[in-house]
């Protein structure tokens, strides 16, 4: 069976003239470089689950995207990272939220699923059990950059929360997403984030909510989502992409755009895939950073 | 039109030879304070919301059920406390995890519906947002029991993970949740729980999960769950019963039994009502606590 894999890096306004030729062009190269890392694991007959998780990888160590290293600020000028994955054969998840000091939230996300009862963990006690688990720790301080404390100063001058695209100027990052289907036909998904700027401390959105940003069941699809998170929640966007194509007999294409369009306008974005390959990346925003690898070629994309 | 109102006290084993008939009648009589309380709102025309807070608070507040005073205790002896709630009318929710000073984390998860731009809030950042918006705060060891710490040494010893009700002995308790539909139609959840006996510090089940634990659209119905949470995260049980009613067709009750089905064996179990005044108290545990007012009368049963 032919494998395909597909990635976002964030969904929102991302105004034209913010992005720069030479930005457009670094952030290009590393939705290539997580496509390649993915590709390698299911051109080998690799399992999905492993890659989303690489593919995840390159983004969140990338400052490009706003995930791992670079992820926004809340309005206290702290870091808090939401992550999670999810097998569709197992139909099981992992997912931590609010997590500080663990360097790649996506591997304890997978952890959370491979090694605990549990599907979420949050703050704290998502750091201790990253921690006890022998992953790679650093302090809070090492994921801020002087950009994004300029970002978030400027918007809590402004009171405004939001996108970190719709923030204007030079921050078109965004939450990294990645979903694929091995040549076995089983499906995963893998999902991670900073949140919104200027969110309020404890805030959760909704990246690590099974069934909202991330959801992956090998009977239906694999999603992984970004935009206004809440809307997210409120509206259960992944497991309702599932629930269209189960119950209502819809195929991948079809129910991702019901769904999208089911939201308000401008929410935000998916990137799904089938367990036959297909592929679909709706968004009701003004762009969606993205990129796919399939049967079908190699596309990377904003607009 | 003639509301209804549906409530549960948790669903588990719930070993007969564990309640007495002491303990019985003192849960009886709770349930009934319950229906009571978001009765009295319903009656005088009130609305849903109102009246799911109501029933909640009398069950957080007595120490014969797995929410707010009493709650069962993390591995590490302490108290976290999850609570959502939802508007079927606005479809728009509010939520809090992992918090262990709010005295009724329901009223928390109500202040971030009606006064925050988030769906959920997490660990301290959950403390500092009721405190800031003047709810009752206590010290954690407010919470704590002699009875609860004797449970969890024992679930400790035993390398024991699980619900509450299966705890055997005297521990016949559970998570807490009301379903209502007013008289206008209009529906609304809302769920409280300490979680599991002896979870990892940070564990966060499907309670304060939107579309998992507590769901309501006006549209459809309105859930609360009660079980095994991370089965109810991994099938997204509320808003499958939704989808299954919207997308599917399903009557309230069919819809409600489908999914219970789905799951595992005795994994729990969910009041529902629907914008008709349908009442649905499906279960695969053994019992469940609950009790429901319509205009087909008041019932309050455990098995």
């Amino acid at each position: 069976m032919p494998y395909a894999l597909a990635i976002h890096g964030g969904a929102g306004l991302i105004r034209r003239d913010a992005l720069t030729p030479e930005r457009e062009a670094a952030c290009s190269v590393v939705l290539h470089a997580a496509l390649d890392a993915g590709e390698a694991i299911l051109a080998a007959g690799g399992p999905s689950l492993e890659a989303v998780q690489a593919a995840v990888l390159v983004l969140e160590d990338s400052p490009l995207f706003n995930a791992g290293r670079g992820a926004v600020l809340t309005g206290a000028e702290t870091v808090e990272h939401d992550a999670a994955v999810m097998c569709g054969r197992r139909r099981a998840a992992g997912a931590v939220t609010g997590s500080t000091r663990i360097r790649n939230p996506i591997l304890a996300a997978r952890h959370v699923l491979e090694h605990t009862r549990h599907v979420l963990l949050c703050g704290p006690g998502a750091d201790t059990l990253a921690s006890e688990a022998g992953l790679a720790m650093v302090e809070p301080s090492w994921f801020v950059t002087p950009e994004r404390v300029e970002q978030v100063r400027r918007a809590v001058r402004e009171d405004r929360f939001g996108l970190d695209h719709d923030s204007g100027a030079d921050d078109a990052y965004g939450t990294v997403g990645a979903v694929a289907c091995d040549s076995a036909g089983h499906l995963a998904a893998a999902t991670s984030t900073g949140g919104m700027v200027n969110q309020r401390p404890g805030r959760v959105g909704d990246t690590p909510l099974i069934g909202a940003g991330t959801w992956a069941w090998d009977a239906t699809c694999a999603v992984s989502g970004t935009g206004h998170g809440e809307l997210f929640v409120h509206r259960h966007v992944g497991a309702r992409i599932s629930d269209w194509m189960d119950i209502g007999g819809l195929d991948l294409t079809t129910a991702c755009d019901r769904v999208i369009a089911e939201l308000p306008a401008e929410a935000g974005g998916v990137v799904a895939v089938d367990r036959h390959g297909n592929i679909a990346m709706p968004f009701s925003s003004a762009g969606m950073f993205r990129g796919a690898v399939s049967a079908s070629g190699r596309t990377v994309a904003i607009w």
